[in-house]
């Protein structure tokens, strides 16, 4: 039977389960990554597991988030990773070697290999024909302890590739086409699998932007056949050996399917404040800009930077613009040095940040209130940059750097004409810089259980959670739409992340975007509640703090018209149990302060009877997705108790 | 009669009083410059004076301290302060364009011309054989709205230089050097004066590092004469034909006498938590370090990058230390490209940031929880790096790139022999690049007439003072050591500076370093409150805030062994009543809670009778310095109070 590039990477690593799609499956996990504003959290897993040595074949721990250091706490979180690393056996790449996806793409990428990571982007690694999947920080934490990832086998989207890009649009703008004709839900249960004959003209780095972005559709994951861009790639950046070729077998099916002609596409950009809301850039021009930020993993490689180096050179940024460039990593700075771009960026104004992922997750780059931000960036959920109301736009390098010269919302296209600018497709170095100096080997075995971990005062060990009670009487403390992110359960940005490695702090800020009196009501209610969402409930970021938090202070049940994939294995993973309406009438009969009562929930778990729920006395049809595997750690509190328990 | 620089300075620019050490004179001002932290508060000043236009040749706000935008605060600030630079006719440079005292310099920087500034460190203009001054904002408003500077005429302190550095020692050690000598307030009272011979040997931009820390001694300016090195780097910056020549006259005498032999000087560096603790690197080497930070207006030259790019050259940091380089203005960074020096410092691990000031005003760059931090700033106070435990030692740019190196504490004289690193003066370049465009220039007066000021909505009013009353009860609020700085009356670091445009804000933060519950005793001492310190009180920052709050909590009085002078014309300004004990018993006679009650003030003030004060009902002995200008200002409640009623 022929297979497509997703079945073959999913089949080599089968432990469990059937590939029928809905149906949940286990895999092998060869590597994984971790970021410092989830890391910390997975390190602490990680010694409460009591875990010696990991058992991947290769971890990484990045620091790229926390950067800004305006405390001790952010630098003291470095220095226990650093530790953390040294103890588990893990690679540490420090603080200004880079932004995490880029970094590994280009150090450990591999066609054929398996990996999670505990940042929703870790799905950019499809670009090199890796199933790379983003995930909650213990499943990571589970995957280096040497458990399978279990995740419900998605549907292959096939996403056909026709014709080539015109000047002046690129990979970026593919994303977007595909959140502009599916919005940010479009990808829920599925991967998508590019393939036909645009992807010759498609380097391995826009390959990177198109699967990093991928993580807004909400889809599990994004491949490309590993084919001769991969092969390329691989030798620029000095690993030649590590490529395998990977295609589609002839005739393979996909279980969806849809087509892009490359030739037709025009620059996109997405409105504030969510990455679906994608309208042509010519429907919004003249909009005044005030800031332009170029960076982040989603548009991470060296062309990105260098096109916008290559259009604004000679040249100055409008007066009321601050442009602002994250390098990627310090390969990146390199190259851009070298190849003349940096000067060009720095002549015309541009303030050159240190490498990561800065104003991407609100560290640093926050915009005035209300005035115009156009971003490279892969996000732009309200507040996200750090400003309450802020008014930010996702767009390409190109029509980024449109914007830095005119101070307004422009059609790159019309460059051309208006300021006689030649589109020009930089060239690209034969060989990338390559420097690992900046990542740390891991320690050998006997070396590494010598080391002490590193605790600054603000490191505090995880709370332990009880077993789901049999009987819940529970009042639901908050009501919300449909599409809420992580970000509003959670928020991020230099106020809140210091605060990442110790519970009890950072649950005071749950729920504060969406009800600011919510962490004191949660208090109140001493026996627990449950809160009440629309569809998608939990897109965005990955961060498990999004669920420890709120379980912390005493959330035992959620229920949704349906949850985003990677936040409902958190709840999972935290005893907290999702639940969706069965009917859409169920939501609106459904008021703040009433009263949900769950009633034999043991049985419903263990044997799949259905769940006994009245509100307000009312009955109320409730359903869930957990497999039997998920329902016993729900009942026993949590994946950490279930997994000491199992191994007791 | 002949005349020192220092006096030559003085006399062309006396409007008032004699020029003897101790009397009030008033000068007038030909140029100002404001940053961004105390600039927002000047800039309302001139609002609330009705301004029009500036008076002053030349006046510039620069964007340099509050670059890190983590909320809208710092970005919509940025606007307000550029449409006030319109409004009232100021240059503007941009956010990102560089530190305000190595730009304004490189642009404007002028011999025989009288500068002040809202930053302590304006004084580094002396450099060129100016006369730059630090003051609090309002002095820098009423200099542009005209009126003369009023200061005591200090005392000329020549230092006359012989010999040559050796290597591996630069003008940093110089100035650490004249640290070592005396201390934080050894210049208090003084402008200090270069002279002699080992001139010769000391470029510009090198007298530039040793004026600017003249501000650590607390004295009153540094002045170089304007020579051959003042005429080679106008031409480097393009502007030979702002070159006068300003030599002490032959026979001059100075005040107060000094002397260093150069050659004789080795590698210094002042131990937390003060610069005044200086002592050679040699005496504390193999302590661990686990940060070094090179940047900053106290090495702001391409020279103090450079140095650090040859010795890493080809080298890695250590492992366990951060490396951050903060470049001066982008203009150095533009150099330093050229050189190929960043390449070397981004290939050794260097994290690059924004240019500004960035970690040196606690924006960013904290360290880890007492862990040793090495940095070419100016200053070390306590908690102002944004770690409350930190660990903070100044050092050269030699000293930071060879602890970078072997992550200890090391004298870089060793370095050859260690690790086989010849010293290498980089070669600057003939010019240094200019470019002007981040800089824009002043409106014209009728199209700056129709500038509305730009208010987010953090920038609030200047609060109204009341005059000060003829008897006053006042209950001690705090009791302090000798030598507490403005970081400690106000902290600066980016949890507080947002708030620095918003006085009932940001007086919750005052004195919290010293006493966490000063805003609420002050609030609920109902009438008013003093406080009382020991000698120098107010060293450090100019910041105006660290007066305008605490009055705004109800601080009418401090009393004091002595004051800071910034910080005593800042008192003065916003009518709080600057006293000092007549004899050392009296500081040691008071107890926090006791009584101070003052009788007949306005006699005291307008007559200069002795101060009628008891404490708990014994008497005490107390006096003032303030001049019949300045006593009048305090009674009507400060500065713009008394403006505002002799111009009615």
């Amino acid at each position: 039977m022929s297979h497509n590039v997703a079945q073959k990477l999913i089949a080599s690593h089968l432990v469990e389960g059937e590939m029928t799609p809905g149906n949940e499956i286990g895999l092998t996990v060869d590597q994984t990554l971790t970021q410092d504003a989830t890391g910390t959290m997975v390190m602490l897993e990680l010694e409460a597991m009591g875990l010696d040595r990991i058992k991947t074949d290769l971890s990484v721990q990045y620091v790229d988030h926390n950067l800004l250091q305006t405390d001790e706490k952010n630098p003291d979180d470095h220095l226990f990773l650093q530790s953390a690393a040294q103890r588990f056996g893990l690679w540490f790449s420090k603080p200004g070697n880079g932004v995490s996806h880029p970094v590994h793409q280009s150090r450990f990428g591999k066609p054929g290999v398996t990996m999670i990571g505990s940042d929703s982007h870790t799905c950019a690694a499809g670009a090199l024909g890796m199933l790379a999947i983003g995930v909650g920080g213990l499943e990571v934490a589970m995957a280096m302890a040497g458990q399978p990832l279990y995740v419900a086998m998605p549907e292959i989207w096939g996403v056909e590739l026709t014709g080539e890009l015109p000047d002046w649009v690129s990979a970026k703008d593919v994303i977007l086409e595909m959140l502009r004709r599916h919005g940010v839900k479009g990808g829920v249960g599925r991967i998508i699998e590019y393939h036909g004959p645009g992807l010759a003209s498609l380097t391995a780095m826009d390959r990177h932007v198109i699967a990093n972005m991928g993580a807004e559709l909400g889809a599990t994951a994004t491949v490309f056949p590993a084919d001769d861009a991969v092969r390329e790639y691989l030798e620029a950046v000095g690993r030649a050996d590590d490529f395998t070729e990977i295609l589609a077998d002839a005739g393979a099916e996909y279980d969806v399917t849809e087509h892009i002609d490359l030739s037709s596409l025009v620059p996109l950009i997405a409105k504030p404040s969510s990455p679906g809301n994608v309208v042509p850039v010519s429907e919004v021009e003249n909009e005044d800009v005030f800031q332009v930020v170029v960076g982040s993993s989603a548009n991470p490689g060296l062309r990105d930077f260098a096109v916008v180096g290559e259009i604004l050179d000679g040249r100055q940024a409008h007066q009321q613009v601050s442009v602002d460039v994250n390098p990627t990593s310090r390969e990146v700075l390199a190259d851009l040095i070298a190849g003349g771009w940096l000067t060009s960026l720095v002549k015309a104004g541009a303030r050159i940040h240190q490498s990561g992922c800065m104003g991407c997750i609100g560290m640093g780059q926050a915009p005035a209130t209300g005035r115009n931000s156009l971003r490279t960036m892969p996000r732009n959920f309200p507040g996200r940059s750090g400003t309450e109301e802020d008014a930010v736009w996702l767009c390409s390098p190109e029509t980024a750097a449109a914007a830095a010269l005119t101070g307004r919302i422009t059609d790159p296209r019309t460059l051309e004409h208006s300021l006689g600018i030649r589109y020009t497709r930089p060239v690209m170095p034969e060989r990338y810089s390559v420097n690992t100096d900046m990542l740390q080997a891991p320690l050998p075995p006997e070396e590494a259980l010598g080391v002490e971990l590193v605790k600054g005062p603000n490191i505090a060990s995880l709370p332990d959670f009880e077993p789901l009670p049999d009987h819940l009487d529970l009042p639901v403390l908050l009501k919300m739409p449909d599409n809420v992110s992580t970000d509003e359960i959670m928020p991020a940005g230099s106020r809140v992340l210091p605060f990442r490695s110790n519970i009890p702090k950072i649950a005071e800020f749950s729920f504060t975007r969406i009800d600011p009196t919510y962490p004191e009501r949660a208090k109140d209610a001493a026996g627990g509640h449950a809160v009440v969402a629309g569809e998608n409930y939990g897109q965005g970021s990955s961060r498990e703090h999004a669920v420890i938090a709120p379980r912390y202070l005493g959330l035992r049940v959620v229920v949704a018209k349906s949850f985003a994939r990677i936040h409902w294995q958190n709840l999972a993973n935290f005893g907290i149990l999702a639940l969706e309406f069965e009917e859409p009438a169920g939501y609106d009969s459904v008021t703040l302060g009433d009263t949900v009562v769950l009633d034999g929930l043991r049985d419903a778990l263990e044997n799949g009877t259905p769940i006994s729920a009245t509100l307000n006395g009312e009955p109320l049809k409730l359903r869930h997705h957990l497999s039997s595997r998920q329902a016993a750690m729900v009942l026993a509190g949590g994946r950490i108790p279930y997994t000491v328990a199992q191994t007791a």
